[in-house]
């Protein structure tokens, strides 16, 4: 192995040219052979925008099916809106509209308004037209969005169906000028194409994009209405209308007036760097001395640990780290693994909570028993995150509960159409919902690590049935959340969780922590059935009990009947409940 | 719905520019609500370059494990040798070498060397250090790389966990000067930096890349040497050694010296253009009537054909394309979907053949029954792709056969190593082994189209167990190949095909064409089995039979033996084979 210490410099030469007509060329052989040459195959050799990859792979960005691409269209427009209202601390207030373009069962113009800051006329065309774009990408703080392809990704496959640009209205604020946009996106460039005109906008500030294509509406199981009823669970502060191609009109209420904790950034921890990108930190490090760039480009080095580190791997404190060669920064990188290091901050996530959870629960699943867990955010590869698991089990036509007089009684089911859509039968796998920073993920559900884990998890334990290797059966829905400044997903559609063995284990002790909390209800319920049936029994004796009593002992009917009073009485006390 | 004809131009715009401080700004509203605004927004908002993004979202190219990025390297660089031989006209001879950098368990060098047509000097650092760089993106033929991503993703990965460049040797003739680089790729652009020397290599061409890695070596299922013989099987053209970190040396000899069939580069069927494709084909075209755009920019379209089409569309056929309105273009399409055009050339994919899957699959399984299907090509979104399937089945050991004189023996298990790599047990799941252009896919078995249409394939009309929902059971390997000018990944790291109704039908039939020989296989077997038995139980009672007739009919020694001869012969004759 060579790792040409010293030499970094050298490899900074100049970008190497294209092969082109005057280039000298050293070798003019034809071989006999008849194929390419080494010089015919270079002429095609070119750049591939990313625009052009992804037209060509749309599958990966969620666009493979025109009932898929109209609600990813909604997904990433709503992702959009909810991280910037956030951004600026707005209470969210969102529409979103699907209309049918002309009588068309076939094409739909999805529109997604917000009230959110809106944004700057110069970064429009950008953040719409163009791929592996955003503000995003580069901040370790959690936000719906990370990539920067979503919208534009909509757009674009817009633009393939039907061929029409996007169109956006954006305000920046009570005393902008109200704009409108039509954005094409070159897909050999991966730039924008963009026109914009003056409006009125009755408005003090907000964003809505329109596209129109090609796409396929329908109800019920993966549809855009479970989308926005399961993204209203995660989201008890946001409101939301929803209208739909035929006019019915959805509307999900705030559970609460309190916007998610704000997010701060932060700086990458340095457990967690990787050898290559230590060595590109240190070239691009703007400080001079090994001690200072540690301190300054990482979260939570002090003099100490800086001290510290540099001590371990024999790099003195003050050199300049851009002299550092390779064998000293792969020093650096065991004594930084070497060191004890206080966990990044938290501040950059922010968890829903598990009262927000519940409360979340309780507005779309009507149940007879909620638990939450808010696991501690832990780290992988140097980036925090949060496991949260929600439980809500039984329904409530099912339920037995005890009074305050100690009676056992039925509660009646109460209708609730939200209740039915989210809660399975009794005698059907568990209903998964699964959330990546508060974003419902809809599609790949085996694919996703969160499904591993309830797989994983053995619920019998906690009095629930649970074929090998599958969901547990119940009434129950389940609810998993991850929080992170950067989540691992396992496509550019977002659709499903990387299995990181961190993750895994974060997952696995939130669920046995909920489970053991839903166990100790599962049981109780059990025993009040069982109770249930017992005094079923003796209610039915105690007056065939009364007439052999009567005759034997030659009662009359108010010594029975104090008889019977005394009965129930012995037999209520006899139970512990 | 807004379409804006005519107003194509409008779009043409300049690119927008990036916000900077001297842009005049409309609001200054500071909001009292106290988060971002538009601006502070606008200020973060960046480019992200490919390779950064890949960095991050490393696990979609195959680097989410130090195992598996040791075997996504080695068949990233494996295919790149294997299509450049084959475009060159060259029977590939290829050496892949992993060796131990030092003592280390975690550290590998992986080295690919080929007798390729070799790389141009000024090719190289972009081949090797630029993701979303290559000839074969835009190219409608068949090839094993697509993307452009591969090899700059496995250099990328070991440069990111070792710190090590890429190293390259190239020679593209007998009388070219070999040339050895260094790459370093720059994430920030997606750009290589790249030093090269003149060296000595006794090769009149080829080219051989190292790459330093994070890894790890296993043997087994999912390694390197699993996946070498697997292409093997796939590649009968193909000599390859490889030359594990302890020394040994595995080698797959050809089964054949013809190379396949030269593919050729086709145009785009107008079956399977979408709109946006065909207003951006029609923006490009160099031609100056709408019917000479449609003959020359596609396939198999002729004058009568153009006609045709553009009768329907209501566009004159001499009307310059680049003029045509979109309402205009909206109306080709329509024809277009409505005219019946002969199928693409198939000359752009070379399957492998029915032949040559039987003898690859003879050279590495062992089995006692072989049959294979090759369909014809047919087309998906405009893309021509064939399926190929072909059976291996029953271990040699458990095989009973007739030999020529009629009678029914069980035939010595041989001893191959190779068969038991790849051949299942009779009571297990029989062995997939999944082919897009040639390679075999190793991972994400269970998100693959192919293993879809297998299961999918009811295997009990063939005489084989099937549980519900699973791969049927018995001692078998199925191969499929699919063999497209592209294939559709389910990601970039090209380990499983997305389900494309088309691509699943012929699936489905070409299974089904292979498993209708198997079953009268099968059947003739289980018939022979069933004799087998009954034979033995005749040869069992032939003896006692004759004790039996000696004494009623009381015959001496020799009678007896000729009547045994004689039932011997009168069962033997009844039974019909």
């Amino acid at each position: 192995m060579s790792t040409d210490t010293g030499q970094q410099n050298l490899f900074k030469t100049a970008e190497p040219k294209m092969v082109d007509a005057k280039e000298p060329k050293a070798v003019k052989e034809k071989p006999d052979r008849g194929g390419e040459t080494a010089e015919s195959m270079a002429k095609r050799q070119r750049e591939i925008s990313v625009s052009e990859f992804f037209t060509k792979n749309r599958h990966l960005l969620g666009f493979d099916s025109p009932r898929k691409a109209l609600l990813t269209a909604v997904k990433e427009a709503v992702d959009n809106s909810l991280d910037a209202c956030e951004e600026a601390r707005i209470l969210p207030d969102i529409v979103v509209t699907i209309t049918r373009i002309g009588t068309s069962e076939k094409q739909f113009t999805m529109t997604v308004e917000d009230n959110g800051p809106g944004i700057v006329k110069a970064q429009v065309p950008n953040v719409f037209g163009r791929l592996l774009y955003g503000s995003k990408f580069h901040r370790l703080r959690q936000s719906r969005g990370q990539q920067g392809i979503g919208i534009s990704a909509a757009g674009m496959y817009g633009q393939l169906t039907t061929g029409a640009p996007v169109r956006v209205r954006s305000k920046p604020g009570k005393k902008s000028v109200p704009l409108a946009f039509e954005i094409r996106i070159d897909t050999a460039r991966n730039r924008p194409e963009s026109t914009d005109k003056v409006i009125e906008w009755e408005k003090d500030h907000g964003t809505e994009v329109s596209i129109d294509m090609e796409g396929e509406y329908r109800r019920g199981q993966k549809s855009i209405e479970e989308f926005l009823k399961l993204m209203a669970v995660a989201n008890p502060h946001v409101h939301l209308t929803f209208k739909d191609p035929d006019g019915n009109i959805s509307e999900y209420h705030r559970a609460t007036n309190e916007l998610p904790k704000e997010v701060e950034e932060i700086k990458p921890h340095p457990h967690g760097v990787e050898l290559g990108i230590l060595l590109k930190m240190i070239q691009d490090s703007e400080h001079r001395t090994v001690s200072a760039f540690l301190q300054q480009d990482f979260s939570r080095v002090g003099p100490t640990v800086a001290k510290e580190i540099c001590e371990k791997a024999d790099v003195k404190p003050d050199s300049n780290p851009r002299r550092l060669e390779t064998p000293a920064v792969q020093r650096l990188k065991t004594a930084i693994d070497a060191t004890k290091i206080m966990a990044p901050p938290l501040s950059c996530i922010a968890p829903i909570g598990e009262d927000l959870i519940i409360a979340g629960l309780k507005k779309e699943v009507e149940a007879d028993f909620y638990v939450a867990t808010s696991r501690k955010p832990v780290v992988y590869r140097g980036h925090p995150f949060a496991i949260e698991v929600g439980i809500a089990y039984g329904k409530p036509g099912d339920t037995l509960v005890m009074t305050e007089a100690g009676k056992i009684v039925e509660v009646a089911a109460k209708k609730n159409e939200n209740a039915e859509a989210l809660m399975g039968a009794a005698d059907e796998p568990v209903r998964l919902i699964r959330f990546a920073n508060r974003v419902p993920l809809v599609f790949q559900q085996s694919a996703c690590a969160i499904t591993k884990a309830v797989i994983g998890t053995n619920w019998k334990n906690y009095g629930l049935q649970q074929p090998r290797g599958a969901l547990p059966i119940g009434p129950m829905v389940v609810f998993v959340h991850i929080a992170s400044v950067w989540v691992p997903f396992t496509s550019e559609s977002k659709e499903a969780i990387a299995s990181y063995d961190e993750i895994l284990e974060e997952l696995r002790l939130a669920l046995m922590d909920c489970g053991r909390k839903l166990g100790s209800h599962v049981r109780k319920g059990k025993k009040l059935a069982g109770e249930f049936k017992k005094r079923n029994y003796i209610e039915i004796y105690i007056p065939h009990l009364i007439v052999a009593l009567k005759d034997i002992l030659k009662l009359d009917d108010k010594e029975a009947g104090k008889a019977r009073d005394n009965l129930t009485i012995v037999l209520e006390k006899s139970r512990k409940l």
